[in-house]
């Protein structure tokens, strides 16, 4: 089905040839160093292997006879950008599925809908992914009968921006057996109008449908990792951490690895404990394909998210005063699935968003961390809405913040209106944990937002939107240096993945990943740093991307 | 579970150093050429990728310096010996468990039982396999009540030699929640006595009990596999075709490979379309590892075994009148799963021991041909009962005849009850074979067999048992000469599963897997070939084992 929905021709990746004792040249070259240390260079020299031989100074000889030389012509050079938190395959089946995430009304939506329904006659499904009903303005859930109005003859499914709620049209309720007699599952919601099913199902609930989707076949799942790799490549993402690896998507990184296809690297965590230990069986994977692909840990959710009122609360939704959000752990469930991946040496990260699910994540922590020695770098997923008491606990624990500063723009009006403004005191509170000693690593979660990095930088380092909103900065107080911004998606990126002994930083020994770029980021205003792409793309002294016309 | 009965412990596989260049000389070396003609040999030359550089004669000039030289002063060298169908996880497990294979009596057995409970206060469930009432002379199934004597506190639950039925007592069928009430599933029987399972499930029916068994830990698996490859790198085995590898198996063999710990090779056969799919998603794997692993297609089982009468006969039995044995897949079940694989490049294996098995299976290939371009190498498994009017079409529909010549003597007696004199003339039916122009490979079905591939060819050459009975052999016309029965353990083994570009003979660019023999095999007395062990095992041109004291 999905096979049938693929426009975009793969680009040849792999056209870039390998160099033995490569010199770039003539760079404004960027580091940060293992200590966080900001270095300047204006050479780089790549060893056969791929590393990172030598940083030059103007002063310092270069080789006499390089095997490949650039001149970078006073460009700037930086480390790749690491995205801490992303779902790969999500990415690439985003690029193959319907994108409404640019739609600014419902009826916007329903036309783009409705088109894509009339170019594409022979899916059996509709599928589609990135609606907003905040972004529209829409005041209400969209529902079945909106989307029946656009296509009243097949099943429509459409995941919201954020994944943790579905929009089904009549037909997709049909197929799934979906009735008002319907029961949501535990940690799952089904949105009711009339004593029927609206159409919109929330967390849990959207498996009702999801199970009913004809499944992707594996030539399927093969494609959305090449069109994933390639969108990641020109972004200037060189590794991303997997947060939620399925057996299936393992597979086709797998499969990637042996056919010489993996370009970018991959730092997987199993979604929950059966995929972790299907994947890594008794411990973390060794690094394959130099360094491409490793499992290190697993990916527990404890709670949803707050757009859909998922997000478990301490006290209850200024927007919706009876509900709190939903654990979808149970305290024991929580600590036996940590034990289990513990004490086989995987990591865990722990999805928590709201400040319940934070406070909770961090008591499991604090009832496991005298138990497990060694330095296990638990990581909190989002740490979106923390109680700024909790705070400092993450420092106390070793615990990783592991944050997507894209979301603070994303989210500023609707977490304004979910949260009140108290509570935006420990919202997206960047600076908050920088000050408490706490180790910042910065993503994207795409495909919940783009994996663009550099509207993530421009955020983290102005708490603006794309238009520049709100002037001065929503929240100021809780924005970070250029550095911080660069070393969260660098070195401590690198860091709360256990690879900081390999990437994340462009000191001699380390990978030779990084991009070239056409303005400096640390000195770049929020807005140009928002515009930037890469003009290259180099992963393990390989150039794996090069903007067309540059 | 598994892990405490571990008592073997593991060899250091890796000690045997790589070389470029390597010598070994003043062999009696054999060897097929592509062709099948014998061609022989004094001296081998090895590349630095492990291949054959050339094969010396007598006369031939010596390379003058070369990196190793071993001088094997006249030992028989011989081409690393294939099986082509075994179970490496099944082995390996075999390892960690109960072995009753050479027990002689139901009392023997229990006595072995009781021992070994004793020895294992641990283990939560005893388990165990090999039994065969038939090999025990008791006339009949054992029961509960008589294991029930020797261990009636724990659950015991023992496959039997042939994996197609399992034994439990009362413990372990409490555990199941199995009673008189409980049915069997299609494709299985629970054995009855006064009204109540008598301890014995046949086919699907072993799921009833099997899957209230403990399920063993990646550690455990992984454990297994390096024993089971100890195993045949000690009997002579380079390349198995692993029949029925599922998505855990698989994961234990890529860990080993990318801890270079892969030393046999493995040619793998998906446990059923699902395995299929999910290992090697859009089609067969590349060669993994310098040609250690490759997924190359679908075992499918289309009926059970001789011994607990589920294999499928075209007449009933001849001990149980009323009895055909079961077909495991409806037609349009076999044909869907045949063209599900075959469609995306997948070769089939299809396990057919009863002569209509074996028509069925043989119909649906024909039924399939037609619409399927391309060389298939359609494969059946064991065809160990055919209508002999059914052999010339194994030729005809270009199929392998995938057999075990080690279950002929084994199975003789047992044999003569089940099918009676006249369906005797298509069993095991190997020169019947051969003369209709089928291409045969030879395996050991391990662990229902040792793997041992020497007392099979001393089977293949004599249809003689380990006593060398019945004198002047069993059907002796069936024999193979000794250059056929090396064949299916090389050159037609490695055709069977697509490999013969690079293994089965030892002809220059193919890979150096080979044995070093006290004797000749081509000269060799059954009862010697039958005794026989080798000295050392090479595969890709580096020692893996070394027998003692040689």
């Amino acid at each position: 089905m999905i096979r049938a929905a693929l426009c975009a021709s793969l680009a040849l990746l792999f056209a870039a040839p390998a160099h033995a004792d490569t010199l770039i040249d003539n760079v404004n070259g960027i580091t940060l160093d293992k200590d966080g240390k900001l270095v300047r260079f204006t050479g780089l020299v790549i060893d056969k292997d791929g590393k990172v031989a030598k940083l030059l100074d103007r002063k310092d000889k270069r080789p006499e006879r390089p095997d490949f030389k650039e001149d970078a012509k006073g460009k700037t050079l930086i480390p790749g950008l690491i995205d801490a938190h992303g779902h790969v395959m999500g990415l690439g089946f985003s690029l193959m599925t319907l994108d409404l995430s640019e739609t600014k009304s419902l009826d916007e939506a329903l036309a783009a809908i409705r088109r894509y329904a009339a170019d594409n006659p022979e899916l059996p499904w509709i599928i589609g992914r990135g609606w907003n009903q905040e972004a529209w303005g829409l005041g209400r859930f969209p529902n079945a009968a909106d989307l029946d109005a656009a296509v009243p003859d097949r099943p429509v499914w459409l995941e919201r921006v954020d994944g943790h709620a579905g929009w089904a049209n009549s037909a997709a309720m049909r197929a799934a057996r979906v009735t008002a007699a319907s029961k949501a599952p535990e940690g799952g919601r089904i949105e009711m109008a009339n004593g029927q099913p609206s159409g919109v199902f929330v967390d849990a609930a959207t498996n009702l449908i999801a199970a009913a989707v004809p499944k992707p076949l594996a030539r399927d799942r093969d494609r959305a990792f090449l069109l994933a790799q390639q969108k990641l490549l020109e972004q200037g993402i060189t590794t991303i951490a997997d947060m939620g690896t399925t057996i299936d998507d393992w597979q086709s990184y797998r499969r990637a690895g042996d056919k010489h296809q993996l370009a970018i690297r991959i730092i997987s965590y199993g979604h929950d404990v059966d995929n972790m230990a299907l994947i890594g069986g008794p411990g973390p994977t060794p690094w394959l394909y130099d360094d491409k692909l490793r499992m290190v840990g697993v990916k527990l959710y404890l709670d949803g998210a707050l757009g859909s009122r998922g997000a478990w609360l301490k006290a209850p939704y200024a927007d919706a005063p009876g509900q709190k959000g939903l654990p979808l752990l149970t305290p024991a469930q929580l600590r036996n699935k940590m034990v289990r991946a513990s004490m086989d040496g995987f990591q865990v990260a722990i999805h928590a968003i709201g400040d319940a699910a934070n406070a909770e994540a961090l008591d499991a922590i604090t009832d496991l961390n005298a138990d497990l020695p060694g330095e296990r770098r638990w990581r909190i997923e989002h740490a979106q809405i923390v109680d700024p008491i909790d705070i400092p606990r993450f420092k106390q624990l070793g615990v990783v913040a592991s944050m997507q500063p894209i979301h603070q723009p994303s989210d500023r009006l609707m977490a304004e209106a979910r949260l009140g403004p108290e509570r935006l005191k420990g919202a997206y509170a960047w600076r908050s944990m920088e000050t408490a000693g706490v180790r910042l690593a910065f993503g994207s979660d795409v495909p919940v937002e783009s994996a663009n990095p550099f509207p993530g930088i421009a955020a983290a380092i102005s708490r603006t939107d794309a238009q520049g909103q709100p002037f001065g900065g929503w929240h100021p107080e809780e924005t970070v240096s250029r550095e911080t911004a660069l070393d969260g998606f660098t070195r401590s990126a690198a860091f709360a993945g256990f690879a900081e002994d390999r990437i994340g930083t462009l000191m001699p020994g380390m990978r030779a990943d990084f991009l070239i770029l056409d303005a400096d980021p640390l000195l770049a205003s929020p807005s140009e740093i928002r515009g930037m792409a890469p003009r290259e793309t180099w992963i393990g002294g390989y150039r794996y991307y090069k903007r067309k016309g540059s």
